[in-house]
């Protein structure tokens, strides 16, 4: 069965197996205080040109968006994020479990939208009652969107100049982040992603490791204790070192940047093979994941032969879904996705 | 100054205070184990035609609907709300804060549409990623609303349906729950409350008492240890009795309702007199809280001998404000608003 | 029936009620934004000699102890108590409920030892893996503890001492403060307490009022946006006044002191006619409450004509059981109390 | 440098990462609903001899103490635990954190007592305050325990008796319970852990694997919507796979039991190294963690060539120190430890 449902359904990339393996007889201190981690550090800041960075690895997407949130708000402050945003979605409630709302403003294509932003903390501030409402205490955005969509240099500088006026941090959700940084239409870099947001984070699960996210506090703004804090929510590895090895070997010969590219170029050809065959898409994505409009009974045949992800209903008569790139995709698979579009 | 800035500016009835001050030198036991509760208990249950409603007593409208909704919603749940709900805006996080989301869905005037709340629940249920989504685990709507709105006899069994078979429970916070049941234009009693929904309040503090709120659970639903979870949560007074005492006069030859009815009367001529002057209303009310749209020098002119609540910006050069009567409205406070208006 | 089982059985000083009725119809700003609040505060900074103490008001006891605990920690966080404190023990969990630790240490007859104290710490702060443990940032103790005894001016100056040093905040429950203040055997006063504590609180609902708590910030170490939490943890009253009216009158001409000297005068005749009786005191109280052991029969036959508390356990045969006065208590309750002792 | 500090200080054994990079290229479902996952549930089952046990996969020993306590708790109840448990005292307060108090009894070598534990929840339930303090609503032992001890079946037997009498769950942290189970000193199999326990969890990161505890519901009741709980706390892992590979691992041919045996092998040589050079032990531990007392200077000596872990001071002029072992220390591991002690 051909698989695009996401890109998470392989193991990892190999040399990532193959470096765990080298450096496995060796006997390091636990919880992340491992040599591994270090060097792995060291290499993020370069690649981030912030030498100051404080890094943190954790193991999954929801686990660091909890984290992140819960250990930087106050009490009294909620997280502005889009209505589709992965927070006030998709992790069945984290951020409020932590104790924080989650204050949504209206997403376009997954984008949040600077002046909307502006007027939504306006208003809030000159509201005489705000004290009884939740203060907005950060700014969640995803970088590629839910939806695929990356924000511009321009967009991500107009968010950032926003939360400055206001003094609470941007907080970039990098789940997916090598496929932005390698998508054939941007003009973002990493080091202006560590310029511009307060924290992000650089995902690992999700671009070809076997679990595994680097937090990246730009501003000397680690939470104090920030290690206790990720303790008692249980989310320290005693053995640390399986995040370091894997953040050091993705962040080796550009490893990371490698097996993005790859899944771009993929996805270029998938997004061209729907075009060619004339399927209207949802959205234009110019990442890894791409958003077709599918007839549903054609859908049901599609789904005996290829695993794709259903998004959402379209109309009565139609479905969005989506197909999703990752390293471990190849020319191949996309040919034979010809065929089977082809057969049916 | 005139004061219609609110329903709970002034102290309370005057019979609540008498009879505090009779009941006084009793020894009775604390933690609202005393005959007053008890009493009190008894004639709520008679008003609701629910002969087996568990009651307790709680200070306020936040620490009620936090208690509620914590304690009977799972971990794994959230509670569904009109976008302009008192738990969605104005309550400070007090539900996300006991671990739980706000699930917004349109309000239209404050109000939930039946319909609205199906296809939302109908939709959550055939997710396919709906696990990793906050399950939708109570209805919460208020009577009346945020906006002095009222639901008819026929939406409360619309939307007392749509959580029947969901299995969730309606909740109803009646904060003002008086001047509902006493406006002219409602189909809706006490009784059909207490059997459309599966738990609902009786406001205190905003309907003539000095503080409290009665909780009732219609369905032997009161979750086991409820006493203790109130306690857990600092809502438990000692001096129960202050509770008990205030209901137990309030559920007293139709006090509630008396007061209730004079407030009613009071916003009545109030909204003749602003018709009269030909000013713009905001919506229509038929609840003791009435909204205006004002031009703005002309607020400012009016605020300097009249108390009224600034309720949202309406345009460049109006505002939406909100006037309020209460059990301590008199005819003569009305006659004055008018020479004011009439001066300005 | 006589009644001596605790210090809440009866409603509130009559002064108090009086006053309510007094200011009743005034129509006042809500959410403790009123002139009964601010006079309230002025008295009470007066009182204090603590000229900028921030304050605020709150309902009752374990509300007060878990907003001022969860407030001022940090959420790696815990707060030292004595294994009897009543955040240990006695608040259904209030305070792990907010996520933090109550760290216990010994008490000794309720109190807190100094030197034990500052082991603790010592040794937390040694180990080497202090930050896989709960962090002690806050110390509780209350006065008079929870068996009736006092610290006294040079252990609470040891206490804040060591808090000091370690700079981690020193926390008073003052439930029952105004009798330790009015016992005979104290050499502690109100502006001593506000001297040596980071934050402490004046008991009002076991000292003569229906219900309020004050507490008391002294090193301008409120923390910011209290309200809001005070709100999102639904303790925030409408009617603030409810609690500025009463506090007001409690620090009008000494009324606070005069209800707390006629408790432990009362006290003090109860503990004469025990000792001359031949009772056994499970410990030395100099306050209100008196703590007696009886023999099981003889205690069963004491309870058909006289309300006490049954504390614990005290062997086999006998009951260590609590006899408590308040300011309602007069001395023909004693005479009452000796004639039934006499009669059993 | 020597290594004896703890057992999580190399990567995994090697048939685990052989097997992770046999199934790397394999496309799977994510968040454990992999085919690794299920086959490693239904050996688990089988070794368990509990055909209907639940298993769910976790990352780390903490994560799923929180993950259990908190999901198998009611709001109002706490967990039962020796004053030395992990989750009393190294865990960061994450029970708290969730909400719950760990109600400490005394620890014996590590060990709770069932007669302790019968006399504390009658004496509970005896309270007739016992609505103001938290209930009891589980029991928690580590097996073996953090001083290495272990339960015999019968006093396995005993405590699951008094949690069958009181009605709460039995919940056996099994971190290194591959240790236990080996032990030459234990008449306790992993069977009847099953039937004494109403949960447990297999430790997989101290007993071989990289990361991953299994825990084992044995009676029907894991709790409804686990996973989405799970999600909620950051735990889900995308990659599923990763904790299901290894558990299928150590359960095909023995391999957790292989691994565990290795251990207590070496510990025992280590301990008959200690006995015959003359150390002191602080207790008598019959798995891989030994507990020598070391004179503070020879203390320090050692150090220079031998890694092992400080416990806790003795007296003034001794130290209590751990060594451990695990399935990578081989007998020359302990033959270099002989030169090194001969030598200092």
């Amino acid at each position: 069965m051909l698989s695009f449902e996401c890109d998470y359904n392989k193991g990892a990339h190999r040399k990532i197996l193959e470096r765990l393996l080298e450096t496995n007889e060796e006997a390091v201190p636990g919880y992340g205080n491992d040599c591994y981690c270090e060097s792995a550090k060291e290499k993020i800041r370069k690649a981030c040109d912030c030498k100051d960075a404080e890094i943190f690895f954790l193991a999954g997407g929801t686990q660091t968006n909890m984290l992140v949130v819960s250990t930087m708000l106050k009490p009294y402050e909620g997280v502005v994020a889009a209505t589709t945003g992965h927070v006030s979605v998709h992790e069945a409630g984290a951020i409020e479990h932590s104790g924080h709302k989650v204050l949504e403003i209206p997403g376009h294509e997954g984008k949040m939208d600077a002046k909307e932003l502006e007027r939504y903390l306006e208003r809030y501030w000159n509201d005489s009652s705000h004290e009884h409402m939740v203060f907005p205490g950060m700014v969640y955005i995803s970088h590629p969107t839910e939806y695929g969509t990356l924000y511009t240099k321009a967009e991500l500088e107009a968010l950032s100049h926003v939360c400055g006026t206001y003094k609470i941090p941007l907080y970039l959700d990098g789940a997916r982040l090598g496929y932005g940084l390698m998508s054939k239409n941007t003009d973002v870099t990493l080091p202006m992603i560590a310029k511009y947001c307060d924290v992000f984070y650089i995902g690992g699960t999700k671009v070809g490791a076997l679990c595994g996210e680097a937090v990246v506090f730009t501003r000397h703004n680690m939470p104090a204790h920030f290690l206790t804090m990720v303790k008692q929510q249980g989310a320290l590895l005693a053995k640390g070192r399986l995040l370091g090895v894997q953040f050091d070997t993705l962040f080796t010969d550009d490893l990371y940047c490698q097996i993005s590219r790859q899944a771009i170029e993929m996805a270029e050809r998938l997004k061209a093979l729907f075009q060619e065959k004339g399927y209207p898409f949802f959205l234009d994505s110019p990442t890894n994941q791409q958003f077709i409009i599918l007839e549903n009974e054609e859908m049901e045949r599609l789904q005996k032969q290829v695993r794709f992800d259903i998004w959402e209903p379209y109309d009565e008569t139609h479905t969005v879904v989506r197909f999703a790139t990752s390293y471990a995709t190849v020319v191949e698979d996309i040919e034979n996705l010809r065929k089977v579009i082809e057969s049916i």
